[in-house]
């Protein structure tokens, strides 16, 4: 046995050498958690401590809470992934990711059970504030960056929830019906990408079936997709009370049932190896990915002391560069800081910054915005009037009434409206995308006593923004920003930060316009993912649907110029340079996004689709430089014949965009296709050998006595029979309408064999 | 052997006679044809001869067209389904389908190759024109009537094309990926109408595959559904070139391979038997079955003089009756016989009243509609100029220049519009839905020069009749009406005929509107069928979509208002009475349609649904009753999970509409439940457990100190526990969070099986 101090061994060495030395119960048992929150300690294996995070350690040092339901100790509360992601920021990401490590170590911890990459396919998921984006380039960009940052601190990372775990809805049985296409080029893209560049030590299993078959289960998915198509080293840990058949876990893939103890199951693994139903080769494999963890855990611990006061800063930055301003006719903002300013709203007061469930923290400090306000509005005199409760208690005309007074009696008002907690949370679905109308009849009245309002909002969730849009001149999109999001959004609005998040989901004017809508959330433990690969802005698109905000869209207090793009391909993809200049009177920040389309691909795709973004900080009257990378694997879809993935050759168009719908400069690049040639067959077409020079002489003057027939009766039928007869298969044709038997299909087919030895490219 | 001529003898058991007394090699060869349109001549089996249908016989009486492609005798061309359709008439059908029989018999058929009843998924399917509706009820009942009318006088029928055929694309190939609730109750619901209602003597497999499989080699389809749930006694054919594995399609229920000679595959199945990989009996009822039509056809053997000019006038009151006046801005039509009348259009000198491809009929003649305009115009004075084109050709501004000064020299301007041959078809689909510009630019012009034009359509599938209804006061669509289309629309232009037509299909706004865009034709061979349900006006209702003219709409030259309506639930469903009132100064029918919804549904539902429809003719100022009958199964959805239908109990809420978007009469009636009930186990939740007041009591005691911590907690993680504890399987809550062994989830097992055993409805 490696001596476990050995610092020359491998964790993969010291695992295997730990595992090697321990009987069979022991192995099996290291598969399944010693208590809520901990791996088993065995000889040479220490124990592994875990928290839910993923925007702040939710750690509980409190012994007894066998649940992991109760109270946790003070951490700082980051933005959630919802509003991390408007900042459209890697780099910060990698920060956070960071800041979260050292937190982490503070607390003891091993991995933080982060970071959840799911697409937000419906707006009305749930679970939505955890998740990134509706795109999964922008969330496997991002969350790569926060697995780099977290695990260069020697915390590990539990990518999560894998995968497609899209609703909340029924979420621990119900199946996600999705075809290969949507499956990998939207669902599982950001899990390959941050798997293949960040190595996460830990992946969570979702609780939901994928394709009729639980992920935790799933071997298609653990161990064909993740292991031996991606090259996962990492272990597999279940959701918690996600295994239903941990015999049947351990063979499909599965690591680590959570959370223990998890003794029953443990024996269960004995039995099944004993009677010679379960392999003992995956018995040791989870064994073995449980102690790379720990000794991963062990080898990367570190005594750190957290400095509150810098991670609420970092908060604080972090939230204030994930603000979007949707909306700023006129340049109402930023604000004075002089006159009268009347802020309404329960929110300014009782600030939303965070979500329910598993990743609610207990925060360090909250930043409450009214009284930040306060304290950046220098001599403006500042009312505040609530207006509205967020348990629907109250006098709800004498609220309303109070804040419309304040309101009109001021310079300009400033309107906190958003969800409650209760009105959204892990566990359950929301049911539309409406504000709760006493805050919009609020606002209405608060409006129409004074133009000069600007609404900010707090919500996890994407809400149907129709009826602030009417009556608003000014929107701020606060998502959910964290503990120091009340001192942002005081920055952002009296200019202190320059906006410069965008909106990483789609703001729909109607949720029945949603590409989703009709299939969510699905019924008897089953969802059809009809929509397929066409998911948020790429469905609303292809429909050319109008929505109120579009993906990517953010304001600025300043104005930027587009004025040129240059595009190179290269092995490894597209080079894109573009210069943007700052029109403005201020210093900002511009994010460039690239959006690619093949006209004339030769498959389904969507109008456009994110390929690439950058940022760039510019000066009043400043121009400079966005370098993109496009890597030439985010141009490629996936083929499911082919069962890989394949870049279509030819000319794509590449714009330079400040929204997806917000193009400001297009370019042309040529880039060159990966082999993807169908083998022929006696099923391929008539058309589809006629378009091959080899096949077509072949098949042709085989055929031709048949043909000429058909194309002689084309008159008789009112049809173009040529058209018709290049769709059937070549052995029926023949046998059909040919008469031939049996060893004439398969003298075409052996020159068909012929001809695919070949290799082709088209 | 029974004597062929026993006429005590069923016809199955006379085909079973036959076939007992052939050997294994004349038994195969039964099962495949002897030339292009007949079946084998075996000794007690005599040879079937079929044509192409379904609006007219294409019979090649001329030997030596061995492909089916060659010049047809002369037949009456009714109007095509999708013309018939419009007329929403069962008993209209069942006279066209005797009339149909009859030319069938004069010509010596044994089996007609109709109906078609594929459902309309999306507008752009180049075989449309061969379909009946979007709606399966619709077509159901059409189709129904019209088989029950062939039969009736001894020509069997052939169902096509079963199923899930409903685009041209790659279609001997592509799968058509369809879920279970919207393959039961959207794609083969008519065909088990027709098949359960009508018994067609065969049923035609279609060439795509059904969720992976070949129909004619999908055993769930041929056997465990069409015969074993519906009880269908007749022969499933295949469509022709359908078959690429005989052997393998007779396993699953294929019983006669079209076209002929299938020598070869004769002799592999022979093979087949004699190598033990094919049953016997398989091979055996594929004989019984195709002996069976034989039977049929001789026994029902007539000789029949056609009588051309009556079945010419039935084709015309079938047009007239199938005709849709969609638009009538200040009463423009019907037009007077006076004055000068501009007739443009080249539709209107070479009418446009079939589509191309196998059902394409020589007709006995055709009605050209200037002519029938100029013998119905009275003292006007009629003028024409083609205006376009229907090839291209031709000086396009001259053409147009000489209508634009036709029109405006008239009082009145009649544009005849649509889509030429060659651009729809059997074979291919249409790849937009768009007009030739040339003629929307030629309406436009004359439009212009002439405010009183009326626009006549002529075309297969469903245009976008958006730049139509911008200038054009009147439009009539013909959709195609067979050969005597153009007395038709003569007669409802100048009111011989009140038009009663609707559209069996919606009218989108745009393409990018169709429930299934995005998801046609498919690649790859694949189509997925992801708006599930919610096809034709099912989907743009759910989605609150404006449509420009809906399911179900069409105007009359006079106006009915809806008195009354009164409902009784009974167990067969639902009986409707409607009070219409004639409220105009002229004769007319009125088609009642009856949409159902059930608010509150425990599934997902469409908003409404026809269930019933029924017609009735009203004299000026005269009212009537409109019985009609909702049967209890059309008010069934497919329980995906018990895998039967299930009429939901509850309070349905019933229209009586003029169309799916003019509900002008709403009532209620309580209809009762099936029973629904899921077995419970270890994988009901615990919400579904704690619905079930003996499983809630059990559950709750034994589960009550884990939810009391649970509860307890949900505080701290801004969360409710229990909402999100309900929607936790049983058995994974009490292993997971409880703790329990499998001692004890057996015990639990054992009381859900008590409960089970209970009937229970809910």
């Amino acid at each position: 046995m490696t001596d476990i101090h050995d610092t020359t061994a491998t964790p993969e060495e010291l695992a295997a050498s730990a595992v090697e030395a321990l009987d069979l119960a022991d192995r099996a048992a290291l598969g399944g958690g010693a208590s809520f929150w901990r791996t088993k300690d065995v000889p040479g294996v220490p124990s592994v401590t875990m928290s839910d995070g993923p925007h702040g350690v939710r750690y509980q040092a409190a012994a007894g809470d066998h649940l992991g339901v109760g109270a946790s100790d003070p951490a700082t509360c980051f933005p959630p992934a919802v509003g991390l992601a408007q900042s459209w920021d890697p780099e910060l990401a990698g920060r956070v990711g960071a800041a979260l490590a050292d937190e982490a170590q503070a607390a003891g911890l091993g991995v933080l059970l982060g970071p959840g990459i799911n697409i937000k396919r419906d707006p009305r998921c749930g679970r939505n504030f955890e998740y990134f984006s509706e795109d999964p380039l922008l969330t496997g960009v991002l969350a790569t960056e926060w697995v780099r940052g977290l695990q260069a601190r020697g915390v590990g990372a539990s990518l999560k929830h894998f995968a497609a775990n899209n609703a909340e809805h029924d979420r621990m049985r119900a199946s996600s019906d999705v075809d290969d296409r949507p499956l990998r080029e939207i669902y599982l893209r950001a899990f390959e990408r941050v798997v293949r560049d960040a190595a996460p030590w830990t992946v969570m299993c979702s609780y939901n079936r994928v394709n009729g078959v639980l992920a935790s289960q799933n071997h298609w998915l653990l161990t064909q997709v993740l292991r031996e198509e991606w090259g996962f080293e990492g272990a597999v840990v279940s959701d918690w009370g996600a295994v239903a058949d941990r015999v049947a876990a351990v063979a499909a893939g599965l690591d680590l049932q959570m959370p223990g103890d998890t003794a029953a199951d443990d024996a269960q693994v004995v039995a099944a190896v004993e009677a010679g139903e379960l392999a003992v080769a995956a018995v040791d494999r989870a064994a073995r990915a449980v102690a790379r963890v720990s000794h991963l855990a062990r080898t990367t611990r570190r005594d750190v002391v957290v400095d509150v006061d810098a991670h609420h800063a970092l908060a604080r930055e972090a939230a204030g560069r994930s603000t979007v301003l949707l909306k700023n006719e006129g340049g109402l903002l930023p604000l004075a800081p002089s006159g009268t300013i009347a802020v309404v709203g329960a929110f300014a007061s009782e600030p939303r910054y965070q979500g329910g469930g598993s990743s609610h923290v207990s925060p360090t400090r909250v930043d409450v915005p009214i009284d930040e306000i306060r304290s950046l509005a220098g001599d403006a005199d500042v009312s505040f009037a609530p207006g509205f409760t967020t348990d629907g208690t109250g006098d709800a005309d004498a609220l309303r009434a109070e804040a419309v007074e304040a309101a009109s009696a001021a310079d300009v008002a400033v309107v906190f409206l958003g969800l409650a907690a209760s009105q959204e949370s892990e566990g359950f679905d929301r049911e539309h995308i409406e504000l709760p109308d006493e805050q919009v009849a609020l606002l209405e009245a608060v409006a129409s006593a004074q133009p000069r309002t600007v609404v900010v909002l707090s919500a996890g969730g994407v809400l149907r923004l129709a009826p602030v849009d009417a009556v608003a001149p000014a929107i701020l999109s606060g998502s959910l920003l964290g503990q120091a999001g009340g001192g942002a959004i005081a920055d952002v609005l009296f200019g202190h930060v320059n906006p410069s998040g965008r909106l990483a989901e789609t703001m729909p004017l109607r949720i029945e316009d949603a590409p989703s809508f009709g299939n969510f959330p699905g019924e008897h433990s089953r969802v059809r993912y009809g929509e397929g690969i066409h998911v948020g802005y790429r469905g609303y698109d292809l429909r050319a649907r109008d929505v109120l905000y579009a993906f990517g869209h953010g304001l600025s207090y300043t104005t930027f110029a587009y004025d040129g793009i240059a595009l190179e391909a290269d092995a490894e993809g597209v080079r894109a340079r573009v210069e943007v200049r700052n029109t403005g009177d201020r210093a900002g920040r511009e994010i460039v996004q690239l959006y690619a389309s093949l006209p004339g691909s030769s498959i389904t795709r969507a109008p456009r689709e994110l390929v690439g973004f950058g940022s760039i900080d510019l000066a009043a009257g400043e121009q400079g430089t966005v370098e993109i990378r496009v890597e030439r694997r985010d141009l490629a879809y996936w083929d499911d014949r082919l069962d890989r993935w394949i870049v279509e050759g030819g000319t794509y168009r590449i714009a330079a965009a400040a929204s997806s719908r917000d193009l400001r400069l297009e370019a042309d690049v040529e880039v060159g296709g990966d082999d993807a040639a169908v083998p022929f067959d006696l099923e391929s077409t008539i058309g589809e050998l006629m378009a091959h020079p080899v096949a077509a002489q072949v098949i042709g003057a085989a055929f031709a006595p048949v043909m000429e027939q058909f194309d002689a009766g084309g008159d008789a039928l009112g049809m173009d029979m040529a058209r018709m007869m290049a769709s059937v298969p070549i052995g029926r044709a023949m046998k059909s309408f040919g008469g031939a038997d049996p060893a004439a299909l398969a003298q075409v087919q052996a020159m068909l064999d012929g001809i695919n030895a070949t290799p082709r490219n088209d």
